[in-house]
């Protein structure tokens, strides 16, 4: 083949390997197993339905499958592609859906048949989180990981995904996709970019199959094995939480006046900043009063992250923001600004929170707003599990944000339907109290000692400024006693740290579910 | 700092690493070397100039370094960064520009100077060509890799980059980047984005530090180390090839004719069909040819992949072509298609050509135009060296679209400045002659035996077809006699196939340059 006659080695090249007339195998040690390289000339990925990729992607029991939570609680994906594996039956699977939601109560069928026994997930809701927390109906605990721990643990290997399922409001027959358009168009695809650049194989499950090339894609064909056509892959009107109206409750309307008061008063909203905030009643009353102050004052901020509703597309549209930044978008009209506005951008999973890759964008974050299902007088801040015990909840992003902005404020009603929120001790701790700067309650604020300049800067604050301990006893002697839940032995569920490390536990409840 | 007491081992878990109350350093086991990942909180990477960055990334004899071709003959960076690295006194580089200009001429003195000892490129040009070919001042052999073998190399960890270098006409300060806007946007940065995904340390280096978040980036803020900000990245009025204007000339009329007509009679020219040619004046007389074709069938193809140029702009505009598929952007105008204009799509190398990825656009190519230097009677194809033996092109995506299209016409005159095209060997094989279907010059047509079913599609045809014998006699009887070019031992450039293997070599020439 050659025109001249190759030598077995060439000095300053090495050893040689002729071409051969047509593509070679591609041997790489990595690891220590071997990784073979095929050169493929796949012109269509389609296959016909989930049983058939399943069968192409060489299903086996023990396998790791990952999926993503964008659809929220109108997710058909997950339901779909276990029935199939349970069917075939496969068992021992580990799966690592992004989220868990209500619709995904089926799971607990699998679990029990033994088709799953291990879960990476950032949160859990609803009958399956309460067969977990009292009947510990999975082998193993549950693994609990921030959306940035869990992009970590992908991309450095920590977890090998084998099976990546992706859904896919709009995708091409090579599987170039997008959340951008279609009758399942969601927005942003940002947790599923990291699943599809890691995982061994990766499937697209879409219900709209556009002409090649997609404009746009957020995932590229490079990374997809194959195409499934399925008729919904979602009910995205299920995919709002309802939480885009401003809260009506006089306790919420006073803590939201009173974060808004304190932000203002800490400095930090001013020319380019940047925010996050969380999507319930509160925080909108939040941003609601945080608008009146940016307007008053002619100040502009730089960009707002995380997930993204018709609320925080207000306040770009309006000019208040410059950008947003989205890993995921909570509503329709989120969705549409997504594919129309180019300053609404997307961002992956990675680069909104792993801490170990180049830069995320929580580590630029100059205020984050967030919620608690509890705290302590260490500042510590439970959102995965109720005082009751039972996990009901999620991680999200709530360590990362709170590890990587600059002021880190919690919201949150001193207490709720009889139970103290500011508490001596958090059932589960899932941000450090070490991240936490300032608590906001109806009753009033606690500054974090940690944070000298911040009790310093609101020395002559007006505000009804507490210590964390004032708080917690007022809270205590409103409620008077409360019951604690008792706990088991057996550990259901592991709260890692947005670095991988345990930060807590989770015990099964002595109580059986009702 | 836990709520609960954790164990050091938990079942179903593994070994437990607490929580420290900082995020710990992440070691993981790679091929025996251990990678550590560092939990950053870069806010900004801005670095002062050239010289600070190289300190910053540790460079050091030996290294890999690396950079991409799309300012081609305008492009200021290599000069720029090699100047600093000369400067500082680092020897033994191995350098890996995607390809190599006449405007990296100054690399000369930095090879006798020891600073690079080996390089691979895609091509060669110039002075720094002959000094190569005749001179073998480098100490080892230039490796000459197709864009898809690049990308393949990177991605599967043949060659390592230690650091890379990437040229960017927009970039904010947390390294989010495109060649969209700005004095130097010259459009698709697709080469460089492998580069960025697997460098260790990559180095953004722009003239137009824009707003952070960057709107649209190619790259993102995860993959990139620092950004320095430069006076000029390079002088985009020297991308454009001049090739913009159709071919006077009668005989590269002649053979566009012919083409086009092979083209339609193959019946390859069909709705949604898919496209690439090169920018050469015959390819795009070629257009022209189609374009009239298309008009009169009706017929509208699916996409035009590989380097755009504005003759194939107005095809995407005119409504002929749905997508263009943009690796690397040729003049202004397509600079601009590209930034406004959704269908013209972005793409990688490793999208465009690497054949171990999931699916790359070459293998989805219906037809491919190209050129050569050279031809022999086994259909091999020579675009690297000149007759006279001496480097002067690149391998470019010729191999990859041959080997990927499903049919692939090479177009040249039989005879070039007395030199004969076709003729019984060249003098380099780039592309395997059975990766080539048939070959059109101004004196005939040759159809490779391969290919019965052209052969037998052709067979009535009114086209002067020929055997690639008859051409080849026909070209050395115009010819005469011809001087070859006389080679020494010492081989001074390694052409790899797109699968990294070795498909041919380059040996010195004995005569010295003049």
């Amino acid at each position: 083949m050659t025109a001249n006659e190759i030598p077995d080695y060439i000095e300053g090249y090495g050893r040689v390997i002729p071409y051969a007339n047509k593509l070679r195998e591609i041997k790489v040690k990595e690891d220590k197993k071997e990784k073979i390289y095929f050169a493929g000339k796949a012109e269509c990925k389609l296959v016909k339905d989930i049983k058939d990729v399943l069968e192409k992607c060489k299903i086996k029991d023990g396998m790791t499958i990952s999926f993503h939570h964008h659809l929220r609680d109108g997710d058909y994906i997950i339901n779909m592609v276990m029935k199939e594996i349970a069917q075939m039956g496969i068992k021992n699977l580990t799966i690592m859906p992004s989220s868990l939601q209500k619709i995904h109560e089926p799971l607990i069928d699998y679990i029990k048949m033994g088709v799953i026994s291990k879960i990476y997930t950032s949160g859990m809701r609803g009958q399956l989180a309460k067969e977990i927390s009292y009947n510990n109906i999975l082998k193993n605990p549950v693994v609990f990981q921030t959306h940035g721990g869990r992009a970590r643990a992908i991309e450095n290997g920590e977890v090998k995904i084998d099976i990546a399922f992706i859904g896919a409001p709009a995708c091409d027959i090579m599987g170039n996709l997008n959340g951008r358009t279609g009758k399942s168009a969601f927005g942003s695809i940002g947790y599923a970019i990291v699943d599809a650049e890691n995982a061994d194989k990766v499937v697209a499950i879409t219900d709209n199959l556009v002409e090649y090339p997609l404009c746009m894609p957020s995932i590229h064909q490079t990374k997809i094995d194959y195409v499934v056509v399925v008729d919904e892959i979602g009910d995205v009107s299920k995919i709002a939480t309802g939480a885009t109206r401003i809260t009506q409750s006089q306790t919420e309307l006073l803590i939201a006046k009173y974060a808004a008061e304190v932000l203002k008063e800490t400095g930090y909203i001013k020319e380019n900043f940047s925010f996050q905030a969380g999507s319930g009643g509160a925080s909108l009353a939040v941003i609601k009063f945080l608008k009146e102050y940016m307007k008053e004052k002619g100040i502009r901020g730089r960009f707002i992250s995380g997930g993204i509703t018709s609320v925080l597309v207000d306040l770009l549209e309006e000019n208040y923001f410059k950008a947003l930044l989205d890993a995921q978008t909570f509503d329709a009209k989120a969705a549409d600004s997504f594919n129309r506005n180019k300053n609404h951008i997307e961002m992956s999973a990675s680069m909104y929170a792993n801490p170990y890759n180049k830069g995320s964008v929580v580590n630029m974050l100059d205020i984050v707003v967030l919620s608690a299902t509890e705290v302590d007088i260490n500042y510590n801040v439970n959102v995965l599990t109720g005082s009751d015990g039972v996990i009901m909840g999620a991680q999200g992003g709530h360590p990362d944000t709170a590890d990587g902005a600059k002021l880190r404020v919690i919201t949150t009603p001193l207490v709720r339907k009889n139970i103290p929120i500011i508490r001596k001790k958090v059932t589960t701790i899932v941000t450090p109290g070490n991240n936490i700067d300032i608590v906001v309650t109806d009753k009033g604020i606690a500054i974090n000692p940690l944070r000298k300049d911040l009790i310093e800067k609101l020395k002559y604050s007006k505000l009804p400024i507490k210590t964390i301990e004032e708080l917690q006893c007022e809270a205590q002697s409103i409620v008077g006693e409360y019951v604690l839940p008792e706990f088991g032995s057996e550990i259901v569920g592991i709260v890692e740290a947005r670095d991988g490390s345990v930060i807590d536990i989770i015990k099964k409840l002595k109580k059986q579910a009702n």
